[in-house]
Parts: C-alpha cells; structure tokens; sequence
C-alpha cells in the first residue's frame, strides 16, 4: 500500500487525498505538519532533501516528490490523465501553469492569512500576490469560457491541481464573483464521482483567515 | 515543422534550443522579447493567454506552452525521458522541482541583475532570492554526490531543465564554490552529443551583470 505523508490544511497534499479516493485506490496517510517543522526534522529530510509534503513511500521504501509529478504517477493509464500524447502535454502545461502562476500568489497569500501572525511582515506582500493571483484566475476563466475541463473532453489531474487552491481563493482574500466560469467549474468538479472536501483548517488559522486584511 | 516563440537569453526558452538541437529535428524560431513586452500584445496573447515565453506552435495552429510540459512532448518515446513509470515521474518530479523551488529564485535573481535598473527596487529581494536558490543548489548537491544525472540512468530533460539556469547561476550572484558535484555535472551536461551554449545576453543586459550588488 502506498503511503502519503501530508498535512492536510493543505491544497497540495489534498490533491492526493482526493485522486487516490476517487481512483478507489487505498492508501496510509501520514500526518506532517509541515507549518510546525515537520518536514524540516533529519529523519524527514533524509527521505525528501527539499524538506516539503506531499511525499509518497512505497512499501519497498522508494520515495516520490511534487504533488504534481505522484498525481501523474497515480494517474497513469487511468482516465485521470488520459488522450494522445499531444492531450497528456496539455495537462503537464497546466500542471506547470499551476505550481508556477497560480499556487505562488493564491496559495501563498492564504498561507500568510492563516498560518502567519497578524502582525508578520510578510502580509505586507498580500497586494501584490492578489494581484497575480488575478491574472492567473483571468488565464483560467478564458479557458473555462469554452471548454468545460482542464484535463481535455472529461475532468481529470490538471482539473484537481487547479481545484485544490481555486477551492479555497477566497481564504487568500480572493473574490470570484468576477468569474462565473471558474464558479461554474468549482460546481462541477464537486459533482465528480466519489469527491471529497479538503478539511477545514485548525480553529487559529480559522480565526485569523476571519481578520480582514 | 515546430515553431518556437522564444527569447534567446531565456533558460527557460534555451531548455527548447538545446533539446530539439540534441533530437536533432529541425524547428522555426521566433524571437519573442519578453523583456520588451512582447508577450503581452494582442497578438501573443490570443496564443497564450498567460503571456510567457517559450510556446511552440504546429503546424496546423495548435500551441503548447510551458517549457517543462514542451519538453515532455518533444522527448516522448526518445532516450532524453526514458524508464519505467516510475522513473519518468522521478524525472517529472524533477521538472517541478525546478520551476517551484528553483527558477523563481535562481532565474528571477538573474533577471533583476541584468534585466532591471540599477536602481530598481526589486534589487531589495536579491538576499533572500539568495538564501531560497542556495537551498535548491544544496538539494541538487545531495542527489549529485550519489548519481550523475537527475533524469535516471542518463542524460535527459531533468538535466535540461536544471542546467538551464544553473549553468548560468553566477548571473545571479551565485557561487558554486561549495558545490563541487554541481560543477562536475555542468561539465558532463556540456559533454554532451550536440550541446549548445545558450546565447549570451545583450550589451546592457551584460554591463548590469558586471555590476556588484
């Protein structure tokens, strides 16, 4: 059985949660939280150097990184990722617009609203990541304008990788009134056989994601 | 026969030079100055609503953007990604690796120094570009003490990737003094069958380099 080591606050380590359930497949979850050093311990960072979740451990001890690059692990040959080589592509490009364009800026910006002091300096960055957190929800709105996927003719990884973060925008202090696609998309996606939610974060980040900034 | 939008003083852009050069398949390239904010014309940004460089067109019309996913495409079923599943989402891994925790540091560094004003206040970052790009040099150090390559068995688009802006990382204002495997695998990645040198970067771009910080 494959074993994930996550935290479960978090989008990246979600996308897994979800994948794995909805491909039926059974897995052990380990719980990591990395906002409290858990992935900076040494027995942690002999298994994965770059110190981050999600990782996955096979019962012969081999390791994967990136949630990104295990989605397509699990995916492969299901119709998760699925189409001719020139579809697959596709995916891996929003799988890179994802973790390059969009989780740096809507993710970010909602780690530093939950999981940050309400006084850190790092909330004065919180304009300028809402500002490119909008241009990557404008490049997804654009495609969601007339096509229904990311993933090609049915919802698949890159719909999962771009849900994980897009679910939870407003916790950025992202509104998505400006983009009925995008809404419309996130209602679809929670319709897909056997879809779970990402659990709500610790009753702190809660109250702090409630503090305006 | 492909072409590419590029910007020659790209790594990201030269990622695509290199690996079709090494396929050997002949290609059309048009240089894109993203710089000059060419990218973000109508024009371009019909093709590519996220407004970046590289994107290869078909012929037929259709485009794929996202150097990594690009990359993919053009080395399935060739020796530059190659193993089983597993290995290739090893290699995979690798690619996120380099667009989430090493290129916004790595590259942006560079792109501050010799694409910014002397006095730009974006020069402010550079320390703690610093400090995150030492930290993927240091993971890159770890995996290179016990193998020679980051795509597997052998030379492949994870060593592209990386080596894209790792080659030219003293552009930023790294030193890689410290990381003895680093410098070995540069060099075996230049010994490679048909490498080519990314274009040096314009006059003024190479006099703001020259310039201490």
């Amino acid at each position: 059985m494959i074993t994930v080591y996550g935290y479960s606050s978090s989008g990246n380590c979600h996308k897994l949660k979800l994948l794995l359930t909805q491909l039926e497949r059974e897995f052990k979850w380990v719980e990591v939280d990395s906002t409290a050093g858990q992935t900076r311990t040494p027995e942690y960072l002999a298994r994965n150097p770059n110190g981050k979740v999600p990782m996955i451990e096979l019962e012969d001890g081999r390791v994967l990184t990136e949630s990104n690059a295990i989605m397509c692990w699990l995916a492969e040959g299901t119709p998760y990722w699925a189409g001719d080589a020139w579809q697959r592509a596709q995916v891996l490009s929003w799988l890179f617009f994802e973790q390059y364009s969009h989780e740096p800026y809507i993710a970010v910006a909602r780690f530093i609203r939950g999981w940050t002091p309400l006084d850190s300096p790092r909330r004065a960055s919180l304009p300028q990541l809402r500002e490119r957190g909008h241009q990557a929800l404008a490049v997804m709105e654009q495609h969601l304008k007339s096509q229904p996927w990311f993933s090609g003719e049915a919802y698949g990884i890159a719909d999962i990788a771009l849900f994980a973060y897009t679910g939870v925008a407003g916790d950025g202090g992202f509104d998505l009134e400006a983009y009925p696609a995008i809404r419309q998309w996130l209602e679809r996606v929670k319709q897909t056989p056997r879809f779970i939610e990402m659990p709500g974060p610790s009753v702190e980040a809660v109250s702090r994601l409630a503090v305006p900034d």
